[in-house]
């Protein structure tokens, strides 16, 4: 897996931007974004259950240039991956969502915009590109729809409402640390005053947990999903999506799409690995929506396992971090560049001229 | 899993708490604690079949409180969690049982008084709160009786026969230390002075085995069990079952429940793992008593996962010493506390309002 | 699975015995010893297979003191194990095969003697006790009936014909070292003087290996056995069966037993383990004959988990040499002692009266 | 595994010469020769599904003396292997392909000559034995029909097409290492001049790979290989089929052969297991052409346990290149005569007289 000195090369995989990221953040930014709750069992599921699902490429597909091209929500992406919704990326660099939404533009993904990004909605949306709006349930239902109309009128293209935190999962790693935010880092889209409660340390606890306690709604109910389905013109995405009983009861509510996902396992610590959940899911929606795969993402050979079990593309979350920490927009956009280099490579190996050939592939859990 | 430091930082986790007191207890009797019999192999099944069971978890349940309260034999539990029997409590605390009973009854859930009580019975009922007796079964009938109506005596609602022990296993850590109880832990059912048996240090031998195998009935049989259920009106829970044929039986005898354990890998030491036996037990009962899981337990999401698979709660064992190592009473009351809080979380998570939606969640073997 | 020092402890299972004897042994005899063919996956998947196998004990049996012992082949035995063919045992220590004879038989066990024993068949034999003996086939069909007919002569009870080595397997530690016998370990059956191929070290061969080569017929035939089955009034035993098929026909021949061995992975490298192949021989020869697993047991659990798959015993082989190696007739007697006492307390645990109830136990592979 | 000191012992095994390949070479060619691509997982998975695929030998067989001799495409062949194509084998020791195809003739195995040999086809026809020609599909069709030509009148008896190399697959260690080809190694069959992108450095590059995107042509349809099959009368053996919808569209074209391969895990980097595709391959081909295993071949058991699959032969490629580093003709010829020492014996010891009986062994995976 490694080769004999690295000297002046570029960053070939994933794995070399997350290294680069780990040795230049301080530790508990680094905590922050690699930890997962509880025993962090999950994290590993995701990538045992990827690494042993081994495709069957065909050969001889006449094709010398595949396009891993498509469309999602109906729009065109130069790959089937979206930038996945994560919290507060100036942690990471000063541009941060900035950033990485000018890359992921460039790149022709849609960038989901956070509800608990560091720059403003409207600030994020001005960079151009395909947004999406990532949608945390906020207590306050008029403070709620105030945020639809803003993703609204920013452009956003779909809403992505995370349907799996209740409450932020136990972490343990940013409870040791009494983890909270620094005073540059803000929840921009609720004003330029910083939130008490995301900037106070306190052993033991998470004060970003704090913060989500205290702003989120718990109690988040099929009902309200239909409600917000009557008060917006945007598609409804759900994210956090592994049961396919549930799956059926969004494709039945005409959700657009269901993201397979464990939150990158930073929810419930004994969630199924995301890949393992996404055939059954494919199965329940039976085409009346879309399905994309969340959590454990890491290269474009995934992407692929992605595809072949079914799904219409991933969401790619901690890799764009990495990127963004290492060096900003370029950072971003080189592991998207990565992504999409490996996809293509990986159809052109696998004999698919195009996504739709992917879908085809036979996987075996090896 | 870990983070960049601990600092203040309490026990997050039971693995937390076992570290403590692993560093704080004279090693014999971590050995003691911690030891498992032959292999110790039988441990680690209890923990890798635990951990390879993934849940499928549920969204938009509509209630942001969910209530990880129940009922165990009848009566009100804050938690579907039962303090298991362990003997000899003093030798981690010089409060022992009473200080674990203590904590069970604040919170709220049984606690299991061992006939190996290294206070009396009636001292440690004296505490409150809801226990009940765990029965060893002795060779002599007529103290075996005295015992019982000992029990019936100080208000314990149910007999906990434990019938995998007709001797004790090898246990290999004791036996290469020559384990013996200290002075200042006696059986104090069986009376003020020390049993020579349980203090006499043995190359090669396991003190407390040798007292085991003098005091209690090997030949256990159906036929006693009958005997017993004619003479006490407590509810009987036979803990130690395993084969769902064995279950079957107890039912049909009348058990009010049935333990599936394989005593924490301190008995035969090629048992399956508990957890892989539930099921079928949970098929084979179908309905007629209650089933508990013993033997593995760490988390609140590990109650979850006996749920998912059928139990009505579990037995929760070596924490509960761990907690009494590290802090008598308030110990094991934080260690409870853990356990109620994961576990509250996880039905949040997991998008179950309450213990009767974590019994309809989807488990796979990942 | 150790404890906090081992003081003057005894051994108190056979891995401790298999440390001792490590530490004292010449290396290139450990290596004779505890070596396989080719890359020893074969004897790693021994022990994989027995680890995985878990059973589901019993309880309630009724019964203070479990019956551990049987018949083989028709005679007493205190407990379903033989001691197997095993060649040059006073490699491990002078009195050879003498002193593990005499534990055998006061442990009231079978001890087969070998073709290639270091004692003479007579003088084992003249030890007393069950003795079978183990014939590898000579080129010389002469010398081959001799043989025969001294261990009729002898007393021996039973033939088992070893199947699984037409040559010897590629024991790299062997060629390695050049192993080659000292001059004080002969072949006795051939002989008073030393048979030179069997003690001329050359680099890169296993003078053992060189001399089965010499002596053995590779070219064993079903005919050859029947000739055998007709020469014989010797109950017939066949060692190395691993496929149903055969196992069906050493029935249909008459054979006695078959036992099913992969010759501890010293054999075909890329053998299944035997536990894995036990089951489908044990329905293949349908009461027919009887079945023994060889090759990986270690405890009285495994004894028990080859029951549970329909064994009807066991053969012990490299443990006995360890005994032999750490202390002669005693070490012998005390690794037969501990396999008695694990498969008492191992039948006991599992709620097991006797050995047809082993046989009933359902075990999962976990 | 290993014993306790070489001394003067030769390898015994390919991972012996592999050793002593990997110490003697720059760090770069054995990176080169060692690598795979991406995560190199798919080396990884090849052997782990080999060394899962377990066997169950056959006794008295009969014979001592198995005959290990084939026939491959109608050519008879001291044992069903194939040396592999491998490109630049000058790499590794000034005499190349000479050496290793004078090995192969010796060994009395077919040599497949690579396109990208470093000395020209014709040069390596001239040493005699069975050779096949591997094909890299030149974006210039009329030279790649001079190629066809030339392997033709050179006497090569079959045309091995490689399938799986539209572009080559990204080897992490190669772009990590700038690796080039030296100046003193060239395609020679593409003329006396060194091709520059074969010999230029470029950090985060492979040059191999360069020109392989250069010379090569992606886009080799079903209709290129008809187009083919009009224009030879050699035999086609389509290398690197993996789906069994492929490999039955090869049958019905007319291959002579599939060889189920993912090159050695250095193309598709999340393809299954070599091993595992084949059986359903086999079964699609139905006999209308044979099938040769190739990736992560290292042993006679191996062999094996391919021809146990339905296999007609293995194809045998980096123990080969080991072989030639540490010794040239030698050491080539010391690998494959391990490889049928090691066969010989795994057909012995599993009791069958011949490669047919080799294919009615049992194989599970354990």
């Amino acid at each position: 897996m490694s080769g004999t000195g690295p000297g002046q090369c570029p960053p070939l995989c994933a794995a070399d931007v997350e290294r680069l990221a780990a040795a230049g953040l301080p530790a508990e930014v680094w905590d922050f974004v690699a930890g997962g709750s509880g025993d962090e069992s999950t994290q590993a599921a995701n990538r045992a259950a990827l690494d042993r699902l081994r495709l069957l490429p065909r050969i001889l597909s006449g094709t010398g240039e595949p396009d891993p091209s498509g469309s999602l929500l109906g729009g065109p992406v130069a790959m089937p991956a979206v930038v996945a919704p994560m919290a507060y990326q100036r942690l990471l660099h000063p541009d941060g969502e900035l950033a990485a939404a000018r890359a992921a533009a460039r790149a022709q993904v849609p960038y989901v915009i956070c509800t608990l990004s560091s720059f403003t909605l409207e600030e994020i949306a001005a960079v151009g590109g395909t947004r999406w709006f990532q949608l945390y349930w906020l207590r306050d239902r008029g403070r709620l729809l105030d945020l639809v109309r803003r993703a609204e009128a920013a452009g956003c293209e779909a809403l992505v409402v995370t349907v799996d935190v209740p409450v932020m999962g136990r972490r343990l790693r940013d409870m040791r640390n009494g983890f909270a935010l620094p005073a540059s880092v803000t929840a921009a889209n609720f004003g330029a005053e910083p939130l008490p409660a995301t900037h106070t340390r306190l052993a033991g606890a998470s004060a970003v947990a704090t913060h989500t306690g205290l702003a989120f709604e718990p109690a988040l109910g099929w009902a309200d999903l239909a409600w917000l389905r009557e008060n917006t013109t945007l598609p409804l995405v759900l994210k956090g999506v592994l049961d396919p009983r549930d799956a059926a009861r969004a494709a039945e509510l005409g959700a657009a799409a269901v993201v397979v996902s464990n939150h990158g396992g930073r929810q419930f610590p004994g969630a199924v690995a995301s890949v393992t959940a996404l055939p059954p899911v494919v199965d329940a929606v039976a085409g009346r929506c879309s399905v994309l795969l969340d959590s454990g993402v890491r290269s474009g050979t995934d992407v692929l396992r992605a595809l072949a079990c079914g799904a219409d593309g991933v969401m790619y979350g901690r890799p764009v971090l990495w990127g963004l920490a290492v060096d900003g927009e370029a950072g971003v956009a080189l592991v998207l560049d990565l992504l999409r280099t490996e996809l293509r490579e990986a159809l052109l190996l696998s004999g698919c001229p195009d996504l739709a050939a992917a879908r085809e592939l036979t996987a075996v859990f090896g």
